[in-house]
Parts: C-alpha cells; sequence; structure tokens
C-alpha cells in the first residue's frame, strides 16, 4: 500500500540512515514494510543515494512489478550498475512487467552479449516477440519511442461487444487515451475516445461512430518531429503506422516531454561546451570526456591569438594600449557571436526562423551596430576617465564596432548554414562560436586601428 | 472539415500567395473554404505569416470557435496585435469556447483597462466567474495554471448515476484523464479512471469503488515544482486543491510541457546572455533590450582587465609575450566557468546535486586539474614550436593552471550559493561568469607568472 502523501515525499538523512540500518542488519521484514509506503519513483530516490552493494540488496527485495517501476526511474548509471548485479533470469523477470516500450530501452541499454540471453528469458511468447519488433526500429524514430500496449477496436464490431473486449485490453493498457480503430486489415481508419463509447447506444456499430479524422505518424518518422507535432496539435497520444497504414503502436506525452527535455539539455550542454550528456555526479574521467575537447578547442584558438599578436609586436612600443584592450575585444567577440547564435538556434528549433537571408543580414548589422554604438561611446568615455590619447580610444571604439558587428554575422549565419546542410547548429554554439571569434576580433581589431592611428 | 492529413502540412509560398490573393479579392467563401480544410494550429502558423491587417480579416472571418482555437496558437505578439484590432465583444465571444486556464491566458495579456471590459462581455455566468476565480491566483503558480474543467463525482453517488452525469459534465472537458471523487463538502477524497467506472456494476456505490490514494497540489504551489512532480510520478493530469482539501482545478500535462519548455528555454538564454524572452523574429529594438545589458556588463569586466593590464605595464618590456596570452587566459576562465555553472545550474534544475560541499570542492579541483594539467602540457609543447623561452612557458603554462582551477571553483560555487539564497542559479552562467571569471584569471595569470619569472 503506497503512502497517501508521497507526493510531498522528501528524502531525509534520517529516512537514509534508517534504510541503510536495516540492510546492515538484513531486517528484511522491517525494510519491506518501510519501502512499501513509498512511490517507485521515491524508491528509486532512495535507491540513487545508496551504496551499490545496498541498492542491490533492495532490489532483489521487491517484488518485480516495483522492481521493474523502479528500474525505470533510476539514474541511468546505477541502473546499469545494478542490472549487472542481476541475472538475466531477474531481469527478464522484471522485463515482463513493464510496458514494451520501457521494456525495450531497458534490453537496449544493456551489453550485446547479454541483451539475447535476457529477451530468451522472457516468458510471454507475445510479449517477447513485441519487444524483439521494437528493438528493431532505429534509435530516435517514432519506432524506438513507441509501445505496442494499445486499445483497438475493429469497424465490424459494436459498442456493446467493444466494452466488452476493452475491457479486456484495457488491462494491460496502464492509460487509455484513444481507442484506435481498424478495418480487417489492420489498416487504421479511425479513433474513438472512451467518452464517445459510454455515450453511444450499445447496439450502435463502431463504423457508424467512430471519427475518421485521426492523426498518425509513421513508424521511421524522426523522434523530434514526432514531438514536434504532438505539442502543435495538442495530442496526448498518436497512433503510429507503417507504409501500409497497419497500426503497429503508439506514442504517448510523457514520452515526448522526455524528448523534449532531453534536447534541451543537449541544446544547453553544447552552448556551454559540455560535449557528451553528463551529470554533475558523473565520474571525474566522464566529465573530463565531456569538457577537455572544448577547452582544448579554446586553447588552439587562444594560440591562435597569440600568433596574430606576435605579428603586432612592434606596435607594442607605439601603442601599448591597444594590447590591454584585447582580453576585452575576445570577449565582446565571443559574447556577441554566442547571443546571435543561440536566437537563430532556439529559432530554427521553433520553426520561427522566417524571411529571406538578405532581410537577416540587414537586421543582424543593424542591431550589431546599434549594440556597438552604445559600447564605443562608452569605450570613448572610458578613454576620456583614465586620459588615454583620443584618437587611440576612437581607433579602439570604432575597431570593437567593426568586430562586434563580424562577430553577430559570423554568430547568425553558421546556425544557419549547417542546418541548411542538415548538421545540427547547436554544434555551432558556445566554445565553436567563442573561439573562431576571438581570433577573426583579435585580428579585425589590430588591422582596423591600424588603419585609424597609421601603423 | 478538417484535412484528414493535417498532421503533414506544410506551409508552402503557394498556399501563403494563394491566401493572400482571396483576401485581396475579398473573396471570403473561397477562402473560408480552404481555411475549412486546415487544422487552427495549421491556420495560425498561416496567420503568424500574413501582416496584420490580413490576420484580422481572416479572423473575422471565422466562427468564434475556431478563432479562439487559432488565437491559442498564434505567436505572443503576433496574438497581442490581433487582440488590439478586436472589440472587447467580439474577444469575449471567443474566450467564451475556450477552456478556463486559456481563456483566462489570454484575458492576463491584455491591457488592464481592457481586461475588466472584456471579462464583462462574456454571457456564461459560470464561465465569467471561474475565470475571474483564475485571474486571482499568482503567476507561476498551480492556481494559475489550472484549469476549471474536470470530472468531479460524489462519494455517494452510484456507478449508474455516475455514468449518466458524467455524460454531461464530459461534454466540457476536452479530454477525461481522471473521475476526482469528493465528499459532500467539495473535499477530494479519491479518484476514479474512466476504465474503472466502465469494468464496475451499475449499481455499486462510489464510496466502494473509487482509490483513496489520490496525488494533488495546494493551489499556491510553484508551476515548476508542479512540473517536477508530474514528471517524477508519470501523472497525466493533477487536482488542484486549497488549504482545506477543496477541489479547485486540475492540471494537465500538456500544460507542463509548456511550462518545461519555457523553462529551458529561459535558461538557455541566459546561458547565452539574454535577459529576456526573445524570438528571431523580434523587432531590434526588443532583441537590442534583451542583449545590450549583458555586453555592457562584458564591456565593464573587459575595462577592468585593461586596468589589470596597464597595472603590469612595465613588464612589457621585458616579458611581452605574457600579453599575447591574455585572450587566451581569458577564454580559458571563461569557458571553464561556464561549463562548471552550467552542470551546477542543470543538476539543480533535476536535484542531483548531492552530497557535502566539501565532496564537491574536491571533486571540481582534482577535474580542472586534470584538464588544466593536459592544457598546459600544450601550452609548453606550442611554446617549444615557437621557440619561447622555457621559463616564461612554465610560467604561463602554470598560472593557466591556476586560473582554469579557479574558474572550475568560482563556477562551481557561484551557482550552489545563489541556489542556497533562494535566486535563480541560472543568472550565473554565461556572460556573468565569464566576466568575472576574465577580470579575476588575467589578475591571477600576471601575479603566478610574476612568482615564477620574477617581476
Amino acid at each position: 500500500m503506497e503512502n497517501k502523501d508521497h507526493i510531498h515525499f522528501h528524502l531525509t538523512d534520517a529516512l537514509l540512515e534508517k534504510v541503510e540500518t536495516l540492510i546492515g542488519n538484513k531486517n528484511d521484514k522491517e525494510l519491506q514494510g518501510l519501502l512499501n509506503e513509498f512511490h517507485y519513483a521515491d524508491i528509486a530516490e532512495i535507491l540513487d543515494d545508496l551504496n551499490l552493494e545496498q541498492a542491490v540488496y533492495i532490489i532483489k527485495l521487491l517484488d518485480s512489478e516495483t522492481t521493474a517501476d523502479v528500474l525505470m526511474e533510476l539514474d541511468e548509471d546505477n541502473r546499469e550498475k545494478i542490472l549487472k548485479n542481476l541475472s538475466a533470469k531477474e531481469i527478464a523477470e522484471e522485463i515482463e512487467e513493464l510496458d514494451t516500450d520501457d521494456a525495450a530501452d531497458i534490453i537496449a541499454e544493456l551489453p550485446e552479449e547479454r541483451q539475447q540471453e535476457v529477451i530468451s528469458n522472457i516468458e510471454d511468447e507475445e510479449h517477447k516477440a513485441e519487444i524483439e519488433e521494437l528493438l528493431t526500429y532505429q534509435e530516435d524514430t517514432a519506432g524506438a519511442l513507441m509501445a505496442k500496449e494499445l486499445v483497438k477496436v475493429y469497424e465490424t464490431w459494436t459498442v456493446a461487444g467493444c466494452l466488452r473486449r476493452i475491457r479486456g485490453q484495457a488491462q494491460e493498457v496502464t492509460r487509455v487515451h484513444s481507442i484506435y480503430v481498424v478495418d480487417k486489415e489492420d489498416k487504421l481508419i479511425g479513433r474513438l475516445s472512451l467518452k464517445d463509447l459510454i455515450t453511444a447506444k450499445s447496439e450502435q456499430k463502431i463504423a457508424d461512430i467512430y471519427i475518421s479524422n485521426v492523426d498518425y505518424v509513421n513508424v521511421n518518422e524522426d523522434e523530434e518531429h514526432v514531438a514536434k507535432l504532438m505539442q502543435k496539435y495538442d495530442l496526448e497520444a498518436i497512433p503510429v503506422v507503417d507504409d501500409n497504414k497497419t497500426l503497429l503502436g503508439r506514442i504517448t506525452i510523457d514520452d515526448i516531454v522526455d524528448v523534449i527535455k532531453e534536447e534541451a539539455e543537449k541544446d544547453y550542454q553544447l552552448a556551454a561546451g559540455i560535449s557528451q550528456d553528463v551529470e554533475a555526479d558523473d565520474s571525474i574521467f566522464e566529465l573530463t570526456k565531456a569538457r577537455l575537447p572544448w577547452l582544448v578547442l579554446g586553447l588552439f584558438g587562444g594560440l591562435g591569438s597569440v600568433f596574430i599578436m606576435k605579428d603586432f609586436e612592434n606596435v607594442m612600443q607605439t601603442v601599448p594600449n591597444l594590447f590591454f584592450y584585447t582580453p576585452l575585444i575576445a570577449a565582446m567577440a565571443g559574447n556577441v557571436g554566442v547571443q546571435s547564435s543561440a536566437i537563430i538556434v532556439q529559432g530554427l528549433a521553433n520553426d520561427n526562423v522566417k524571411g529571406s537571408l538578405f532581410g537577416r543580414l540587414i537586421k543582424e548589422v543593424g542591431l550589431s551596430l546599434i549594440n556597438g554604438f552604445v559600447l564605443a561611446i562608452l569605450v570613448i568615455l572610458f578613454g576620456f576617465l583614465i586620459k588615454q590619447d583620443p584618437t587611440e580610444s576612437l581607433a579602439i571604439a570604432v575597431s570593437m564596432m567593426s568586430v562586434i558587428v563580424v562577430a553577430a554575422l559570423v554568430g547568425t549565419f553558421v546556425p544557419i548554414i549547417l542546418d541548411k546542410r542538415g548538421i545540427d547548429p547547436a554544434i555551432a554554439t558556445g566554445p565553436f562560436i567563442t573561439t573562431s571569434n576571438d581570433i577573426l576580433g583579435i585580428y579585425l581589431f589590430f588591422v582596423i586601428a591600424g588603419l585609424i592611428i597609421g601603423f
């Protein structure tokens, strides 16, 4: 029996200690009693905070239905470790309890040599065949996201017959979003809601009451596209069909929530210069692997600037001030570039980058001229304050403006070009833009300042 | 009649031109026929690409139910402009067609002086009262997010009576997620699913079949917390209650999708140095307002570096190389800071920043020492290649390592401290961290290099 107030669950140190003590004392009965009070999502939260040995101890203590749900909620790294400590038979038992989409996800995470072993241990032949089917679909497609569980009725059935049979099907389906209507060849021809069914007369034929206007996606459709469609059309579930419109499965909005979150986190990490999905609590090794490549890229950019500045070494005697402004120039080029690229990347993701490239060029130049002008005035004022030579201040201000305009254009057009070539524009944000803009910016800065001051 | 294949809708220039021509010719009949083929979300997409006059023309042509749905799907800026061109009575008519939560959202967007005018034009007294109630809840709370539409049954009803009455209530509710069971004082005591109701015998009492284990949130709960709960516990809808547990409304997962997306976009924009919600197609003025403040902050940071480097002007004669490396140092300090802060901000958002502050300190120092060491080796190799004085190379490499360690610590602990003080840690990413790390980094660089080289 779950605790009625589980939604206000808060994992305290005291609770964690109590669990650890019960495990230490092997007090299985009391431990089971305690865990039974919690929602599986809360048990997963507890497990994420225990060490592996303790977590496995608890997993083996729970019934396989709860274990299955807990496994789905665990942090991916912890799940992987725990599954290593379970036999193929144990994993198969838990997988029997899961919906096909979750079951396939867990099996896909296993090392390849174990996958077949686990699958062969699944007793329910239908469940096994469905999971095997789901595993054949390409990652990030509708097929990989969908579940086989759905409520399907034939157009020839009556409302009464339908209700009777739905009771059977619905047992397997956690939530009945829609009832899909198919013809005798299992082709999707329409939909019904439970509400429609309840309000219909029991002797009516499904063929007479179903709604033929039904949304669907192809099994090979990209998952991000499915997410966009479900959001745009406010769908809570969508059926998935093959090229012959045969009904294969359905995708529900909670799967889409995960797709949206993953996508947002990926873009955020790319913008911050983190090249793979990591979390604050991952190992130092994992975190280094995700962070170091971008830092090396940034280092090469910085070394490029060293080369450029060495070229202008002779100016050091006459205009040393220029060198003091190089971090500022690099920072401005980087910041402007990141701003421009972030707006474009987000716009591309939301399909609201419209109009001609030329129009966008004019707009970005206008925008960066306004920003650059305000910043240039501030630089000139600063020059007055520190009694800098006015020509030098002007040279610095004007060349900074040019750097800002160029940085904005690079930040705008690099992601647009990447997107047109079918490359994820999000990789153009963050370190990539800052690094290239740093080098370009410092070079431009010295060249334009040189033209004004005359060296 | 909507087009059956609307989900594969793609807005073409040809279609847009056709619509514009029909508007130009005031060919209302053909225009209506054309628009009737499209889903309201697609009509909104068309409207977003027309000019204001054309968009208003179409809005006035559509029936109020379609208009209401189209309005909800429009880009916020366009909606505001279109609503300015409609009378209070016209807006009220469309609002009658919307669910209470959407209706309240639209009214909340209107200028204050128009809000009352529109409300007084709503004819359905119950709808009006419900919308007025929703408008009283604080922004970003469960109350502001919930809808009043829900299916509610009393524990004293029988299954048969329940089904009969649900047919009435369900007409108003787009999707029946759950049926909420209340006592005679309207206090939430449990839930039922339509599935449960269908499988129950018609003479049974609700009191005997309902599930008392029901999740709920308080009307004043923060919307982000509600989003986290619904994700954690895989809920598709959650009832909202007041302090007495009186049932007030319900929140559905599609509202939560919007909350998650908004939050992710806000964090992304903050990390990229964009201070308010803007889109690629906003006006230059809006975009400048969002971008300039962060650039000014970055400028002040850069001017700070100018001051610091001026202080070390005398070193220019002896070790000019140091000055060539300042953009590299600033970039490293910035990149490392952004990486560290992004991981923490994301970890805090997902509640997976665990363990003691001291443990995190040790980890971050270890991580940055590893990254710093690899980068330092590269800097020394580069020094060999360009035949730089080895002591200088060593000084640059070691001081860069120190800068990286400090930048990582600042990036890690600033968001943690902000979060502990109840400030959104996301503001600490992006320009804020880069700017402070630039100044700190360049200062540290000269001080530590000075200690090694001896100046």
